[in-house]
This record gives C-alpha cells, structure tokens and sequence, in this order.
C-alpha cells in the first residue's frame, strides 16, 4: 500500500494511464502535450460534454473505488446517449489528497476502463492535482451523422413520452451501478422516430419541464403509468436516474414499442403526452384530479399529494 | 453581491453561459445535453488536453480572478500550442463553495473568454459543482493537418536546441498573466524545420528530460545561452515558464532564426544542442566545468553550485 504523495504525481499517472486502452485511431497517446486522434471522414458531427464528480456531494468518502469510477464516466456516456451519440474520446483529471491510498485510484480507473470498454470509448489523457476531497472531472466526445443530433427542442404538441427504465430511489444504489443507456440512445436515433431526448439527471418533473422550455410546449404526465423503484415522488423528483426520456409522433407509437421489444430485454415506459399548454406540467391519475406541477415542484408536491402515494 | 448558494447552480450556469461565445461550426451551444460541433473536411488530426487550476495549488486565495482564469485556459492552450495546433473548443468545470460571491466567477470567464478570443478558441460547455476550494478543470481541442503535430520524439542527434522566451522565476507573475505561444507554435509546425517541440510547464531540466526519454538521446546545454528572468537555477527548475522548447537540425538554424525574426517581435533563443549520450543531461559554460544534471537535479544542483550563480 502506498499513498499519492509518497508515490508523486508524475508516477502515478504514469501507472494508472498504463491501465488505459489503445485505439487505431489514436495517433498519439498519453505522454505528449496533447493526444492526437484521426477524425473520421466527413459527414459526422462530434458531441462535447463534461461532468465533475465530487466526494461528498456525488459519492460519500469511502465509497468503493469501482462505483465512482463508473458513476463518473457514465455520467458522460449518459449525456453522450442523450443525444444517440457513439461515445469516442474520454479524459480524467483527478483530484485528491495526498494521503489518499493509491490502489483507490486503481480502482477508479478499471471502474472507468470496465464502462468505455463496454461502450466502444477509450480514455487518452487527463491530469492528477492534489486538493482537499476526491473528484473526477471526465470529459468526453462521441459521434453521429451531421445533423442527426437528438435535442431537447424537439418536442411537438401531440408527441407520445416514453422513459426507457423505472425512475427513483436511485440513491439506494443505481447512482452509482447504472449503465448509460448509450445502446438504446444510438438506436432510437437511428429508428427516426424519435423528436426530442435527453438523460434524467434531475428527476423527471425538473427534466422533462428542460424539454418544455426549449420545444415551447406542456405534458400531461398519468401517475400510473410512470415506472417506479419507489414512491411516485421518489420517481418524480429524486434524480440521477440516468434513464432517457423522450417524445415521439403518436402514430409512431406503435412501431416504436414493437422494434424496441425486438431489440431490448428492458421495457420501453409511455408515461404520458406532449400538450399545447406551453410550460405546464401536468399530472393525472393515481386517484387525484389533475395537478399541475409548479417550477417549486417538490415543496408544492409534498404539500398537496403526501409523501407516499 | 450575491454567492453561488443564493443564485443556484443552475442560474450560475445560466449567466455564466450567456457570456460565451458563438462560432458557425457550433450547431447546439450550452442548454443541451452536449454541445455539437461539426467536424472539419477530411485531411485533420484532432489534439486534446486537459489541466486541473487548483486553488492553494496553483493559485492563491484571493488571486484576481482574470488572472485565475487566463492561467487555467492559457495551460490548456499552451500545450496545443506545443503541438503547433490550432485551438478549437473549450469545456470549463468549476467546482467551488457556496459561499463564493457570483461576480469572482464571472471575472474567471472574463479572463478565459478573453484568451479564447484571441486565439480562435470557443468555449462550448462545461459544469459547475460545490466544492471546499476554487478549482477550473479547463479541457480543449485543437486542429492541424494529418500527421503534423510536433511531438517530444522527434529529437534527433547534431539538433540545437531553441526556447521562445526567458525562463524562471514566473511565480513572481507570470505564471497567472502568461501569453500562450500558440501563434509561435502554430507558425514552427508550418515552417516543416522543427524536429521536436513541447511547453514548459515543470522547468527547463525536467521537461527536456521528457524529449530525451521519448527521443533516445542526451542533451548538452550551455549556461550562458539560457535566457533568464532570475537566476540560472530558477530559469532551470522553476517552472511554469509556458514558453516553447524545441529542437531543429543544425543546418536549418540559420533559416529558422532569420524567418522567425521577420514574423516575431520576441526572440528565439538557442541555447545547447541533442547529443548522442541517451538520457544525459549537461551543463557546460557559467565558469563552472561540465557538469551532469541527474534526476534528482534540484537537490543536485543546488549542492554542486549554489543558489545564486
């Protein structure tokens, strides 16, 4: 057993970066200034995102090393699948104490090389600080088709809305254990059927009112057909379920579902429809009459429904 | 004066983004779940690199926070510029207290939007955590033409050696307001005379280290030449210098001096030459005999010559 400050910086990332995978279109590795990458022929557009995570606000000290590894990269694949991108490139800057045990860092990585490998990603570079707490900060690129992009603004008045997993209680465990739902995300982008897309983060009431805002359009969600871990607030607001949520035309509906079945073990959730009430986010069923959802959703929710409906 | 708890991560996000830049190949800025680029017509390598800003690490509490944020960006786009590459696109992850008042961060942007600016980089995204201490994890790409970049292997025996400008004692100010050479960088890899070529981050003795280790060579340098802030042994081990190192072959250092004089108003400094003896590093000339810069050069030198010849 060795610590990071016994070990130097220069050493340890020279160890864990032997952990990471090569690629055939990766020109240059780790151990230059930059890595350098071939770019694939032309016709594709390539998708940024960037995600930190923290000790004591994503994962809690002490946490097993394999888990913040995967809840840190996957967090990127999700925001990468949101989109029905082939994820591609990853980076790690780390940051951690001194007296932080090396073989944690170990860890970390194979729970990162476990996630890209299982999704076609391979990590070229990053860099290690010291600080106060853990953290990771991973960024990643990916691609697709020029202007094949799944966005938030796609929504249109009539759209079914689908989730792609049971939503809550995520805390329990998944939020650390989920996969990205980078499969699904490429083939509904290739299926043409789909609208709009993105990954729940926030929970559903805070995500699902993003693609709202940016389609200038409503939902009416049922209660009782939102799949659930735990409670329907649970499902509604705790977040970091990293399922995707989407909208799709109504006479797509059917066919969406019966080539999804043919694809996917998992289910494929319709939870509601996209309404022209632009901004509001309504709610049905479970024995209430409809509800609208306020922006100070959760406080608003708590009051009127109960905590455990 | 509001902190970040009071606004919210998401407002902070808001604000933050509206002070970015747009650039025609940007298809979807912030807002999404990634941002997306069109990519390049074909015959492009891409390079990408990534830096962690810490603070009590690499900055102190306090620091003006333009200054913060040119160093955390000005990092980045010094080791394209080591790779003679044109910048491209920027991620930003802050992490930082609750108790952090709003206007510091929007100082750091201005600081890197400013940097950006002036070299043809756009910020497209990033993420804002909660966090004991001000940290920016700056993370870039770049472009040049396939299978140009300059790499740290390509030294060869009989090359001189060149800096871009005067070395040490950057902690007294330099290392917050440095320039990145990336115009200099960008014009070496187009002159075709330039064998090998990195930034100076960690000192002189250690980062030429790196070009002997991946060329298979030693190196030879003669005091007197080295360009100095300080003393020699602050232009030797102080680092964070940000100037370019690199090596051409001796019957191209005419040319490359007289065409460099013609575009640069700085100087290119020429200050020792690649030898044969792998992995050796010396010192000749400052009336001292040749003397051998081991790896534990610090300790060495300061036992050999002092602190202040």
């Amino acid at each position: 057993m060795t610590t990071l400050g016994k070990m130097g910086e220069h050493e340890a990332i020279r160890r864990l970066t032997a952990m990471l995978g090569m690629h055939a279109d990766l020109t240059v590795g780790a151990g230059d200034d930059c890595a350098v990458v071939k770019l694939p022929a032309i016709g594709f557009d390539q998708v940024f995102t960037t995600d930190p995570v923290v000790e004591g606000v994503h994962f809690l000290k002490g946490e097993k090393p394999e888990r913040i590894g995967n809840k840190a990269v996957g967090r990127v694949l999700s925001d990468m699948a949101a989109m029905g991108a082939q994820p591609q490139w990853i980076l790690v800057n780390v940051v951690a104490p001194a007296d932080l045990e090396f073989s944690v860092l170990e860890g970390i990585y194979s729970g990162i090389g476990r996630l890209c490998g299982q999704f076609g990603a391979t990590v070229i570079g990053g860099d290690l600080a010291k600080g106060p707490v853990l953290e990771l900060h991973v960024f990643g690129t990916g691609i697709l088709p020029s202007g094949t992009a799944l966005l938030r603004s796609g929504a249109k008045v009539g759209d079914r809305i689908f989730v792609t997993g049971k939503l809550g209680d995520s805390f329990s465990g998944k939020h650390l254990d989920f996969t990205p739902r980078v499969s699904e995300g490429i083939w509904l982008r290739e299926s043409g059927l789909v609208h709009s897309m993105m990954d729940l983060s926030d929970g559903l009431a805070t995500d699902l009112r993003h693609i709202l805002k940016q389609s200038g359009a409503g939902a009416e969600i049922a209660a009782d057909l939102v799949p659930k871990n735990g409670t329907l607030e649970q499902a509604l607001f705790d977040g970091e379920d990293f399922e995707l949520l989407l909208t799709a035309a109504p006479e797509n509906t059917e066919s969406l579902k019966t080539q999804w079945a043919q694809k996917f073990d998992s289910e494929l959730f319709e939870i509601g429809g996209i309404t022209e009430n632009t901004g509001e986010l309504a709610l049905t069923g479970s024995g209430k009459s409809r509800r609208i959802l306020t922006d100070k959703a959760f406080e608003h929710f708590q009051t009127e429904g109960g905590k455990n409906e």
